[in-house]
C-alpha cells in the first residue's frame, strides 16, 4: 500500500510509492520512452489496460473494444490505490495516511503517432470534456480533496509511454503549490475584493499593454506570466471568472478552449522544435466549488532547461528568457487557422 | 540588468536573467558539461576568472596565482549583478526590482578531476570554511537578505563546468522554500516551544528508532527525512541547536562536519554509482542571526529520477524509494575510515 507522508516543517505531502519501490541499481540508466513496438493504448489492445471508465464512441460499440476516439482507463501502475480508508495516524512528530486515491489515464486518440496539438479542434474538445467527466465523477468520492489533471509530453518531460495521454490523480490532500495559490488568491481578495487572476487578465489585455499576450479568443487568453519560472512558460486563463475547470460546460466555451490550447501548443511546437512539455490544470479543490477568489487556468511548461536540484531545493528560479520576448516570438509564429 | 520579479499570487521571486537572454533556437540541444580541454578553474588559468575574493594558500603566494587549495571568485556570468540599488517598483499589480546580488564560485580544489567526496577531510573542512568566510563577508552588504550556498554536481544536476565547485548567491529576497521553512519552523515553535529540527534529530536518533539514520558523528547526524521528495534525499543536521551555518566555527565541529559530509557523499557514490547530485545549505536569513526556532542543515538530492514538470508545477512528489530502505542501503555501504 503506498503511503502519504507530510513534511513536519513545510507541510508538503509526498507519495511514498512502495508498490514501485526501487533499489539503487534500478535507477541507472533512466528508461527511455517505450516505442511503438507494443502499445497498450493502441486500438485492439483494450484488454491490456484495466477496464475503461469513460470513452467517446461516435459510432457506438461495446466498452473495451476498438472504435473509440477518446478513452479513459485506470492507470495499470497507479501511484495511489483506489481501495481502502485513509487511516490517518502519527509517528511521533510525523503524520501519515494510507496512499488512497485514483490514478487514471486519458488516452487522447486512437492513433499512436498523433499528438494533442495535431488533433482536430473538435477532437481536442472531446479530450477536454473527458477530463471534465472524470473530475465530476471523482468529486463524488468523499475521500478526495483534489483532482490533479496533468500531461507529460515527451520522455524528458516524464512521459513513459509515447502514445498521447493525460493523467488524472485524485488525492485526499491538496497539492502544495495549489494550496499556496489558493491562499495567495484569498489574501489578495481580502485586500482588494477582486480575484487576482481577473486582475491579471485585465492588466495583460489592456489596450496599452499586451506585451505578454500570446493570443486571445472571445473567451480565453494565453499569456506569458509576469514572473515565469521557466522560459516560454505559458498560461491559458478564461476571461470569465470561474473557479472550477469542470463548470466550463458551455459548448462555445469548450470549443474556444480547444482552439486556444491547440493554437498555443502549435506555436510552442514551431518556436521550439516540438519541445517536451508538461501542463497542469489549476482548479479549485473538491469541496470548495465556486470560490469568488480563485480562477481556474492551465499552465504549460516547456522543458527547455535543466532544472537543477538547487532550484527545486530552494524554490529560486533563474529564467533566461524574459516573458515579453517569449510572447513576441510566439505571437509571430504563423499557425493554421 | 537582470531583474527580480514577484509572482502576484504565490509571492515567489524569480530572476529574469536578461544578460543570458536566450532565443528559442538556443535551447536545443542541451549543452553538455564542458570537458577538460580548457578549464578556467584549473591552476595557471587564474587570469581567466574575475579576481579572487578568498583563497587558501598554505605556502603563501600572491593572489590570483597558482598554489591555492581552495579559491573563491565572482562568477564570470553572474545571475545577479553586484552594482546598483534595488529600485523596487510596481507595474500595475506586479512587483519588481533590479537584479542586484552577488554570485560567487568556490573552486574546491586545484585538481580538475577530483570531486568533493574524494578530497581529504582537512581539505573539505577548508572548503566548508570558505563558504563561511564568504557568508560572513556578504552579510555586511545591507542590500542582501539571504546567502544561498549550493552545489550542482554532474551535467544532469545542472553543472556547466566539470571542475568541482560550489556556488553562492546573495539575494535581496529570501528564496521561497527557505521562507516556507522559516515560517513552518516558527509555527511549530509557537505551538511546542521547541525547535522542530531539534525534535527531528531527537526522534530519529532515539534508541528504539534509527531506521532512517544513515550515520552519526559526535556532533552531526545524516538521515533520510521522513517525507523525502526524491529517492535517497539525505539531510545532514547538527545535533546542537544552531540557526546559522556560519556560526559553526569550533575546530572539532568543523572537522566533524567535513567527515560526515565526505562519508555520506561516498556512501551515495557507492550505492548509486556516482550519481549527479545537488546540495543546498539551509540557513537563517542575513538579519535574523540566532533564531531559536530555526536550525541550519544541508540537504543532498541525488538526481536519479526525472522530475516531471507536473511535480514542479503542482508541488506533488512521488518517491519510489521509502527512506527507511534508502537509509538501510546507505548504512550497509562500507566506506574508508
Amino acid at each position: 500500500m503506498p503511503e502519504l507522508r507530510k513534511d513536519p516543517v513545510v507541510g508538503r505531502w509526498v507519495i511514498i510509492s512502495t508498490e514501485r519501490s526501487r533499489r539503487p541499481t534500478n535507477f541507472t540508466p533512466a528508461p527511455e520512452t517505450r516505442g511503438s513496438d507494443f502499445c497498450p493504448f493502441c486500438p485492439g489492445n483494450e484488454d491490456k489496460t484495466p477496464p475503461e471508465v469513460h470513452a467517446v464512441r461516435a459510432n457506438g460499440g461495446p466498452p473495451n473494444s476498438p472504435g473509440w476516439s477518446v478513452r479513459v482507463v485506470p492507470n495499470k501502475f497507479p501511484a495511489l490505490q483506489i481501495e481502502g480508508s485513509l487511516d490517518r495516524r502519527g509517528e511521533g512528530l510525523y503524520d501519515r495516511m494510507n496512499g488512497v486515491g485514483a490514478h487514471e489515464v486519458v488516452i487522447e486518440g486512437p492513433r499512436h503517432d498523433q499528438n494533442l496539438a495535431d488533433l482536430p479542434i473538435e477532437h481536442i474538445r472531446d479530450v477536454l470534456a473527458a477530463y471534465r467527466e472524470r473530475v465530476v465523477d471523482l468529486h463524488r468520492d468523499r475521500r478526495f480533496r483534489y483532482v490533479l489533471i496533468f500531461k507529460n509530453h515527451g520522455a524528458l518531460a516524464g512521459a513513459t509511454l509515447e502514445h498521447a495521454h493525460t493523467q488524472l490523480i485524485a488525492t485526499p490532500i491538496i497539492p502544495k503549490i495549489l494550496q499556496e495559490e489558493l491562499e495567495g488568491a484569498r489574501r489578495y481578495f481580502e485586500l482588494k475584493e477582486r480575484c487576482v487572476f481577473c486582475d491579471i487578465v485585465q492588466q495583460e489585455t489592456a489596450e496599452d499593454n499586451g506585451r505578454r499576450v500570446v493570443m486571445t479568443t472571445d473567451r480565453f487568453v494565453a499569456i506569458e506570466p509576469f514572473a515565469p519560472r521557466f522560459p516560454f512558460e505559458t498560461w491559458i486563463l478564461p476571461r470569465r471568472h470561474d473557479a472550477a475547470y469542470q463548470t466550463t460546460t458551455d459548448p462555445d466555451e469548450c470549443l474556444d478552449l480547444a482552439h486556444i490550447l491547440k493554437d498555443t501548443l502549435q506555436r510552442l511546437n514551431r518556436a521550439l522544435d516540438r519541445p517536451p512539455y508538461n501542463f497542469v490544470i489549476h482548479t479549485s479543490p473538491v469541496s470548495d466549488g465556486d470560490l469568488e477568489y480563485y480562477h481556474w487556468h492551465l499552465e504549460i511548461m516547456p522543458k527547455l532547461t535543466r532544472v537543477a536540484g538547487f532550484e527545486i531545493g530552494s524554490g529560486f528560479y533563474i529564467n533566461p528568457t524574459p516573458p515579453e520576448d517569449a510572447a513576441q516570438y510566439l505571437r509571430e509564429i504563423a499557425v493554421e487557422a
